[in-house]
């Protein structure tokens, strides 16, 4: 080992650690435990800062001489002590205290369904992300600056015309789809013993390739995948007895995230390869959206394909005799995929869900850059959520006040999950383009060449590209929602019964 | 905060970090974790010795003037320091490899039940255990500096004439014991499915005051407890389906660890006296053998009693109602108090089990003094067995491959189980001279006030005092086995209706 790879072995360590410590705070530790662990945990979060900031990291990175990967890790490593050496100390202290405090305020605004009593806290987290934003650097839009730091690359400049095209699809699908009847789901809310739920929900995770040697499944109040190298990557879920799809999705949603951080070059494990520095957590995606493309390919375009319930829905007939006795597959099939305008982000559907992300990321990129002032955000939300799906928002708890994020200081991680969406899109077209018999071997269940392809082309390579370079590595171009527009009209057409007309023509007029 | 308390927190931290990756690694972590997990524990410990060992730290402990306890915490840092900086670094480098190595062999010469293919090994352990004796320093004895690792202030010097009292009283009252007729115990190997034992083990360690907001019990394939500060105190236990007593009773004994976790001063958490400097490891109790003495003194004194079963044995009853339809309480209680010569020393009685662990200090004092070689070991573990218990061991896998410790490098920490018995008796003593009522309130359950006794006492202390100073506190006197030698003689007399001599008598003639 050389000493940067030995330096940056041991930064790795304490970040895999500082995921186990939150593994077992959020599955495990009874509630007594909570304020040590929060000691423990900051104490190992600064030692990590500590180790890379420390200049003989820094000289050990400037020497590094070795391969293309070895140099990317070597540039990576510089690249975040820069950043992180941009940020004044007094302002990462500042920040950490806002974030405790406003998450403490924000909860119990939200309960209160108050947003008067968070708008204090806001205001100086706003500012204190601006004041971030410049410290980080960027040259259009201050917002790009804090992008930056959950999808490298990703501008202000970029995400417009995207969402413009996004909307222009969604909004009038939408609207399409709210003509229609709605399809059967009161079976989704008959009882589901949660023992049954986690027996067959984990059989599909194992049928995509989730390797329990190297994983578990366990119970927590928002579900997450987390990993301590490739060796050890958990995934959580949350049962509800009443209501089959959240599990059952969540489960193959975070299965998703766990194939990438299981599939990564062995050799990348306790690298800066395996490690995101600037943002001191230790995952192996190339980026926040990128990991979301895994999840939401292995969710959506597979597991709430029709093929797949085909396969699969006799099994959970076997699971739930009772309960699905009077339901056939197409119905089964049709209640999963219910598009149905709603308030809230987390129980939107695939088609809503996009519109709920780009409401936030409008409103945080005009919050950041100083277009909108806390006190019009409410109405900012509202106008936005009436525009879009229709809806009146009867109080702050079910609109502005809903998502954690904020309180957290996390302005810039929103876009990650429709980025992802397109992602899984152009991923998926080109691993057809390229597998000639994938979609007759899903028919068949053969799940094996689409995670091998994905390994080949994406999982192993950890970190090394960035989300950009890895897109068009994969399938020659960018950012690219063509594919993703195409899958979701030709999927609810279908569905629905819309006489969709080709996308291509719809685009044109926004 | 002083330098120094901060300096101290932060190790402490540390220590607790580690203990939470040993127990998920015993508990939770998938196969494939191992050896991701023993590179992060090891950069732990490495980061721990390092802030342990910094020159600031020292000058830290140096300069403080405080209280009296604060001025313990600085002493304690100091030798251990001290003790730290006396190990040659290639020294713990050959240690730690040995271990690992040691380990591995012991498991496949016990396998084998093969000494020889252990012995080098071992032949190797006792070499370099010596040579960290020598490090460390003694006066009259090697094996004193290793004791002093686990029980500070117990000597070769002390432990003799106490093995002799014991071994006086023991051998002849298991002869007596051997003479009579053994009690029916056929239906502790009932089936008892692991859920109720679960159930029923934790409603008891809750009435002995374990705080399950601040602890939770799991299964391990050995049971320990371990804390992560006061706040954090989780154990563990092992349910056989075929034999109740081993997961009742060793619940019971891991409770009382957690109660003395559990029951440190809340401003003693993440300081020095609640750290085990020396040994690296996040523990609240004063030493090894005190912290036995409460795991002992719950499981034996309160958990194997008369009053306790006459209590709970009815609750017992309706839990396993079949299992025990035609067994009345004393049968039961005389059953879980069954005395039986037997080769594992974790599988024997209350009565036995010192003399399993007085052969155990016993040959490996004369490894380490250089009395006796690794090649006459076998044999004279047969003749101690012998001699002792009456028994033939009938291959190495029974006798001396039986246990991990000597392979692990534990040498010094067998004379703790015992040394933990002998202070249980002195503590149960105490409290009941103290606390008039405390028999008479156990028998209507009445478990607060012993453990309030104790916390006063000596959990509150954490790891102020030395064992001995604790002891003399506590009951006036040092090490003493009278108290024990009565309470063994009175209870087996009367459950096996000998006629046993006052030891007052006995000790006069070893």
């Amino acid at each position: 080992m050389t000493d940067f790879q030995r330096r940056s072995a041991e930064i790795n360590d304490l970040l895999c650690i500082l995921n186990v410590l939150n593994w077992d705070a959020r599955t495990q530790m009874p509630a007594g435990g909570s304020g040590a662990r929060a000691q423990q945990m900051a104490t190992i979060s600064a030692l990590a800062q500590e180790k890379l900031l420390d200049p003989a990291y820094e000289q050990a990175a400037r020497e590094v001489s070795g391969d293309d990967t070895e140099n990317r890790a070597a540039q990576q490593a510089l690249d975040a002590i820069s950043a992180l050496k941009r940020i004044p100390a007094e302002l990462t202290r500042e920040l950490a205290i806002l974030k405790s405090e406003a998450q403490d305020v924000w909860a119990r605004a939200r309960a209160a369904s108050d947003f008067g009593m968070f708008a204090p806290q806001l205001t100086r987290m706003v500012e204190l992300n601006r004041q971030l934003a410049g410290a980080l650097g960027y040259e259009d839009h201050p917002y790009d600056a804090l992008l930056n730091l959950y999808e490298p690359g990703v501008r202000v400049a970029t995400l417009l015309p995207l969402f413009e095209r996004l909307r222009a699809h969604h909004v009038p699908l939408l609207q399409a789809i709210q003509a229609q009847p709605a399809p059967r789901s009161d079976f989704l809310h008959a009882h589901y013993p949660a023992a049954g739920q986690k027996r067959f929900s984990l059989a599909l995770a194992q049928e995509f390739g989730y390797d329990t040697q190297r994983g578990r499944l366990d119970e927590s109040a928002h579900p997450f995948e987390i990993s301590f190298t490739r060796q050890d990557v958990r995934i959580t879920t949350r049962f509800q007895e009443d209501f089959l799809p959240g599990a059952l999705f969540g489960t193959l949603h975070e299965t998703g995230h766990a194939l990438y951080e299981q599939g990564v070059n062995p050799e990348l494990s306790r690298t800066v390869l395996t490690s995101d520095l600037t943002g001191l957590y230790a995952v192996a995606g190339a980026s926040y959206g990128t990991h979301e493309s895994q999840s939401r390919l292995w969710e959506n375009r597979i597991g709430r394909s029709k093929a797949f319930w085909n396969l699969h829905y006799p099994q959970l007939q076997v699971a739930f005799p009772e309960q699905l006795a009077d339901v056939d597959t197409a119905a089964f099939h049709r209640a999963v995929n219910t598009v149905q305008a709603s308030l809230i982000r987390v129980e939107a559907d695939e088609l809503t869900y996009d519109l709920h992300i780009m409401l936030r990321v409008e409103l945080e990129r005009a919050l950041i850059g100083g277009e909108l002032e806390v006190k019009d955000l409410p109405a900012a939300w509202n106008a936005r959520i009436k525009a879009d799906l229709g809806l009146d928002v009867p109080d702050d708890a079910h609109g502005v006040l809903q998502d954690i994020h904020w309180s957290a200081g996390m302005f810039g991680s929103f876009p990650t999950y429709t980025i992802g969406n397109v992602m899984a899109s152009q991923f998926y077209q080109a691993a057809g383009q390229q597998l000639p018999e994938l979609e007759s071997g899903l028919l068949r269940g053969e799940y094996t060449p689409l995670r091998e392809w994905l390994t080949e082309n994406i999982y192993q390579f950890g970190r090394t590209y960035t989300p950009h370079e890895l897109l068009k590595r994969v399938t020659g171009r960018g950012l690219d929602p063509q594919p993703y527009l195409d899958y979701l009209s030709g999927k609810y057409g279908e569905l629905y019964g819309l006489n969709t007309q080709p996308n291509t023509q719809k685009e044109q007029t926004p």
